[in-house]
């Protein structure tokens, strides 16, 4: 506390905003070195490399999702992490055969699409569905139409991602993919196409999860890419019937057992208390999950690096966490929840990394009011990256949300998504869609946010509390 | 003979130089309208549109190829031209089922790589070849390697095409895809790999042909993307061996009879005379063949369409020939040549546009001495368009190649092409790929030239005498 006090009054004196006292300069002056050394360094961006290229594709439950945890231990116990663990997550998954899909009409030649089947679709029918296909605008126009316009059909939705820097086109058009089987089916449909949900021209569909409430109600569903989907609208615009042949082989599998990774940078001070910093070590079973998240998984494990080659340990304790089975329902981030929400008062902050490599932009955060000033004292450092100050909302990323209603304090640094979603559940996600220079970046704002959360006198609030707080 | 001196005389009188005055001031202002006509027009971008939705892919020897052959005759029946007619070619075919190609190494996981089998390549044993794969940088260090460094495996060659504006970088790096395998074959290897022949950084495998000078020497050989050749790379940059498994389903099918589609302008005054605008109907049977060459089959189809809207007949006739499989080996272009070539002297030249639809930057032309003012004259009413001069070495395009030994008098209307390689010969060559203004541009540019061409009162010298006089 004494601390505090003299930074405050050193603050005072030499004309700098009151809150900018809340860090020592000494730990301002580490965060700068640690700043310029991330942007000089490609020690990032050979983590995602080596991982995509010794593994590649890793879908939770496969051997390849064991392949990587036993990767990412060999990893971090290399970099020299005081603490390296896994804890356990059980989960059902689901294993894509093929899926084959296409269409004719009156004078139209038969073409096969290009497509990939949506996450824990069902199997059709050997041999496949074959009926005619009803377009929708959007799943408002599905759930408005009469189930006599559905019923015995297989349902198309056109609606399309619009692309922005924050993503925000994501949430919107992505209600056809996560939903929109589930209305389908209840109006009787056989199966479901949806024009991919991402923004890419190239001929590549975006797979993805979607939910039915029971299975019974599952019908098999598949992404079809952008210019297939403009291919059927151009084939609908000739006004006639529109046929289609959906077959998908899928299966579900049996319980398996993958790992949350975590591994520490114990402090020296406060070592109960836990700056968190998270990314996912599952990907789809297409690409290479470079984008995601092998991008992540090498940002937080690169900002933790430099953070470990100081001379002197931070206060707190640093984790990074490889969540597992992000991809199928946030399955590492549920268990890592139930796990440590008892412990919450003692963690400063989670942060993932899920979403590319595009630059840090903004740095937003959900924590209490005192600890405000500490996020914009930590901004005024992060400000030479080109990051300013957002507001005081954040979800700490995917695999943070299932923390938010046990109060976790939360910081989003937030990148530019404008090409994230051409690659995203794609297979050509691959390692060549990353930018060193931009993952360095990445990897500064990371090495600052870590280090001065770990260096921050104040706590930032998480716990019961905080959801009170901010209401 | 008069108007051209008369013509002649008003040029020298205008002070324009003496071979402008080769046409008709009249021929020049319907060139312009022509020219102006054709970028107010979409009538191009329709054409192709039409075709890639109704047909789609249309390999020689599928039903696809005879379906596109009835649109085609019914599309320029339906313009309008004097005559419309077939002209058999029949040839061998094959048909790809599947490949399959995964990757393995000691701490590297197995992973599958996005590949395309090169057309013609005949399928693997049941169960695939397995062996260990060896990379050489290039189709030379292959041709020097010892046959013990390649029997008994699988060759990689890793040779990366460069990017350019007038596809310049194709040719020196195809000789790995048309070559390649036969070389691995003479040295004992069991199947080849190759980095694709084309520029996109996206996940497409280019396909295309190889051949080999017997059936004996036929390896399985397939085309890898990009992003999985960089992948390769990395793998062997490991220092350990690498294991390859490649399956490849494929079968050769009997003879069978496509056809070249031929439809005529009739010329006013010389009808036995023909200027020959060329563009191929077939496409690979990946991909919607919306650049290679529905977008020629709109360009030449849209310049005729809008000759034929013109109150008066051109002095020559004009014809547009959709050639059939010439991704299979210029089959309807050796066809062409084979049936017309005695009758050469009487056609002006021949121009395909089978470059994608990127706009036309130069004109290039392979005529007798004294028809090279024309081509200049031809050029000034280019120039708005943005296409300069270009040399005295022409090919015509690749359907003409075959009549060049006959002497005939070809023009190039060359396109940027700093794109065509990203999508040539992929799954992703579709429609979305084509800017309906550069499109526009090049049907401008083709009626300007045929228009004239067939005008000229010069001729251009085809016959066997033009290979004398340019050698």
């Amino acid at each position: 506390m004494m601390k505090l006090v003299i930074a405050l009054m050193l603050g005072l004196a030499l004309g700098l905003p009151a809150n900018a006292g809340t860090l020592t300069e000494q730990d301002l002056t580490t965060a700068r070195e640690l700043r310029e050394r991330a942007l000089e360094c490609d020690g990032g961006f050979e983590i995602v490399a080596d991982l995509t290229r010794r593994i590649g594709p890793r879908m939770a439950g496969t051997e390849a999702d064991a392949r990587a945890v036993e990767w990412a231990v060999e990893l971090l116990q290399e970099i020299g992490f005081d603490r390296v663990w896994l804890e356990p997550v059980t989960f059902n998954t689901w294993h894509r055969e093929f899926e084959r899909v296409t269409v004719s009409a009156p004078g139209v030649a038969e073409q096969e699409l290009v497509t990939l089947a949506l996450g824990f679709t069902p199997a059709t029918p050997a041999g496949g569905i074959e009926a005619e296909l009803v377009m929708f605008d959007d799943l408002a126009a599905l759930e408005a139409a009469a189930p006599e316009d559905v019923e015995g059909r297989v349902v198309f939705i056109r609606n399309r991602m619009e692309r922005s820097r924050d993503g925000s086109g994501y949430g919107p058009a992505v209600q056809a993919r996560s939903r929109g089987p589930q209305v389908a089916s209840e109006k009787g449909a056989l199966a479901m196409l949806i024009r991919s949900i991402g923004t890419s021209t190239n001929r590549f569909a975006h797979t993805g999860m979607t939910r039915f409430d029971t299975a019974s109600r599952a019908i098999p569903a598949v992404a079809i890419s952008n210019p297939d989907a403009d291919q059927l609208e151009r084939i609908f615009s000739l006004g006639g019937p529109v046929s289609v042949q959906v077959e998908v082989g899928a299966e579900y599998t049996e319980p398996y057992t993958s790992h949350n990774v975590i591994a520490e940078i114990t402090g020296a001070e406060s070592p109960e208390k836990i700056v968190a910093l998270g990314a996912h070590l599952d990907s789809w079973d297409v690409g290479t999950g470079a984008i995601d998240d092998g991008a992540g998984i090498a940002i937080i494990t690169e900002a933790a690096r430099l953070i470990l080659d100081l001379d002197e340990r931070p206060r707190r304790s640093i984790q990074v966490i490889y969540f597992a089975a992000e991809e199928i329902g946030l399955l590492g981030g549920r268990a890592w929840a139930e796990k440590h929400h008892e412990n919450f008062e003692n963690y400063q902050l989670g942060a993932e990394s899920d979403f590319g490599a595009g630059p840090v932009y903004e740095i937003a955060a959900r924590v209490a009011d005192e600890a405000w000033p500490v996020i914009e004292a930590i901004q005024r450092e992060l400000e030479p990256l080109g990051i300013e100050l957002g507001g005081r909302e954040a979800s700490g990323g995917p695999d943070f949300i299932p923390s938010l209603p046990y109060g976790l304090a939360v910081v989003d640094l937030k990148q530019d998504g404008t090409e994230y979603f051409d690659y995203h559940h794609t297979e050509n996600d691959t390692l060549d869609k990353i930018d060193p220079e931009d993952l360095a970046q990445n990897a500064a704002a990371y090495a600052v946010l870590a280090w001065l959360a770990a260096q921050s006198p104040i706590d930032f609030g998480s716990g019961p509390q905080l959801i009170e707080e901010l209401q």
